[in-house]
């Protein structure tokens, strides 16, 4: 049996799984199960102990791209395959955020609206997108495609992952070495990385200040790479241009925080790229099927790598 | 003789033209020049009585891509080519200056912006591009470009011509006779149209009513083609959803004019897409030597159309 635990709309996930999977039993959360005939969990914020309750469970299917939740979690067999979501339109959503954060500053959309207040008509100088050096940390189902978005809408697209890659139109740079050399040819620096040991702290105060004044920072990966102190004081010292944040190291973010009121940083709830019940249930089911039939799923966790 | 009269940059539209043009002597404003020389003019905001200037002027390079300016004026012979820019680099960025004001409301970016003035974070919810039917008027050198790009990024995309088009995943419509039914199955209306008899107060305050509760207005053309009136009436009720436009019946748009203080009505100072100089100098001179070979140059205006 496959059980559904979700936040909310368990019944139309449990609707659409059991659609694309007639084969199997499909029964969601809050209805009562025999936790012994549970296979296969599909999940997203699961609450403590969830997974405890199933002793036969053989595989968890994360409903969402970043598993470090997950990987937490102190009652998660790491015998028990966890599969995560790979793309399933998340990528798209995740090239329209990233397409508004670098044209809202290129465009200088923030100073004709704060114009526009005061009734100002005045044409601001503008940089061509072939002009904007951006850089996309993380290449992976999400970063690979927003590498290729933005190199296909005309900026100068670097990208950089742990493992060699190569993209049509992007410059692909891997490993840690790489990485500070990077910064300093950044314009926009785009960060799409899973929160892993290796990815935690990697946007420091040290290596901020490699970026080329007045560069912005767009953050939608997870809020623990990016020293968010640090980039606060860049923003307010001028040597930023601006930031977009979607991720922060602590969600919500504190209603006190210091970062709501800081002039050219634009914040977002961790909506960049929501998971689409649809296209996600059609990928956990032939996932589900790939592992039934002894075949690799697409979106394996490597626990070793963390992601 | 080729002669350039610009608002500003002479010296660096001379340089370019020169190089592009080195069987041909290139002079700019306010250069003195013997005037019966002046075979060739390439111009954009012509002073009045500019053409007049020149008894043997055979043609006119518009450094822009609407030449509703130039057609309207007396001391321009209509014996006299008119070449305006097709392209040249401008529709990629008017496709970037759609897509903001796609994105601004469809992802509630300016709704998260008042949430982050009061320090709250809270998930609101969007609508994802496949659901969203944009509505292109005006499928020429850039208006094309915009549906393609538009289509190519997810959205359900209709376009709409004089004459039949068409374009791969764009839904193609033509003349008068099918905008009305468009309009009512718009949620997104996005116009680039040259402003002309035909065009002019197109969108009045009897076709806007036709449009969906809550859709929103893109207007990039020419501001003669929209009832701004009928516009603010419809954003003030609820009607409409938002607006961006760049484009006015009167440029610079007056200090005390209340569209400036129009809710969800974003303003921009004609910038959509600016001419840029050097993919535009090339077209020139490719054009001038089409003329020269006797050959029909791109983007040669049909004063009978009026674009
Ligand atoms: N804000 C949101 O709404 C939202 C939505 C979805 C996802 N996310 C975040 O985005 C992340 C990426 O998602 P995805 O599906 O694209 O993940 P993915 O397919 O696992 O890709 C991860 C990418 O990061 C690279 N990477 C991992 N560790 C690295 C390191 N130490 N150094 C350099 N590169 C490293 C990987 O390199 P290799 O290619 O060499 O493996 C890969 O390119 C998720 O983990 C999640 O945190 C956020
Ligand atoms: N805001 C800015 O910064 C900015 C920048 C550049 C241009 N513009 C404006 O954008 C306009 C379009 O530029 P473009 O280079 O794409 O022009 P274009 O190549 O001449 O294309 C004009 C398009 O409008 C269509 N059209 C003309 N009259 C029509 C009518 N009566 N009914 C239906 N469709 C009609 C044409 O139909 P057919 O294809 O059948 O001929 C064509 O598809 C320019 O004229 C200018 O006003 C604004």
């Amino acid at each position: 049996m496959l059980y559904i635990h979700v936040p909310e709309q368990g019944d139309h996930w449990q609707a659409l799984l059991q659609a694309a999977l007639p084969e199997m039993p499909v029964l969601a959360a809050p209805s009562e199960v025999d936790t012994d005939q549970v296979r296969f969990l599909a999940t997203w914020r699961p609450p403590e102990g969830l997974f405890a309750r199933f002793p036969r469970l053989e595989a968890v299917f994360a409903l969402g791209a970043g598993v470090d939740r997950f990987l937490a979690r102190p009652d998660l067999d790491p015998a028990v395959a966890l599969i995560r979501l790979s793309d399933a339109g998340m990528a798209r959503q995740m090239l329209e955020y990233v397409q508004f954060g670098l044209l809202r500053f290129q465009r200088r959309m923030d100073e004709y609206r704060a114009l526009q207040t005061q009734g100002s008509w005045q044409v601001l100088a503008q940089r061509d997108a072939s002009e904007l050096r951006v850089s996309v940390l993380g290449l992976g189902a999400i970063g690979g495609q927003v590498a290729l978005g933005l190199a296909a809408a005309g900026y100068r697209v670097s990208g950089w992952s742990r493992s060699a890659k190569a993209l049509p139109g992007v410059r692909c740079l891997h490993g840690e070495a790489a990485l500070d050399t990077l910064l300093g040819e950044t314009d926009a620096l785009v960060m799409i990385l899973p929160n892993t040991p290796a990815t935690r702290g990697l946007l420091d105060a040290r290596r901020l200040q490699l970026l080329p004044s007045g560069a912005i920072v767009i953050n939608a990966g997870r809020g623990e790479q990016l020293d968010l102190d640090a980039l606060l004081a860049g923003l307010r010292s001028g040597a930023l241009g601006g930031a977009q944040l979607d991720v922060f190291p602590e969600e919500p973010l504190p209603a006190e925080h210091p970062a709501w009121q800081t002039p050219r940083l634009h914040i977002t709830p961790h909506v960049a790229a929501m998971t689409l019940p649809a296209p996600s249930a059609l990928q956990v089911a032939a996932n589900l099927r790939a592992l039934l039939a002894g075949q690799r799923p697409q979106g394996l966790v490597d626990r070793a790598r963390a992601y």
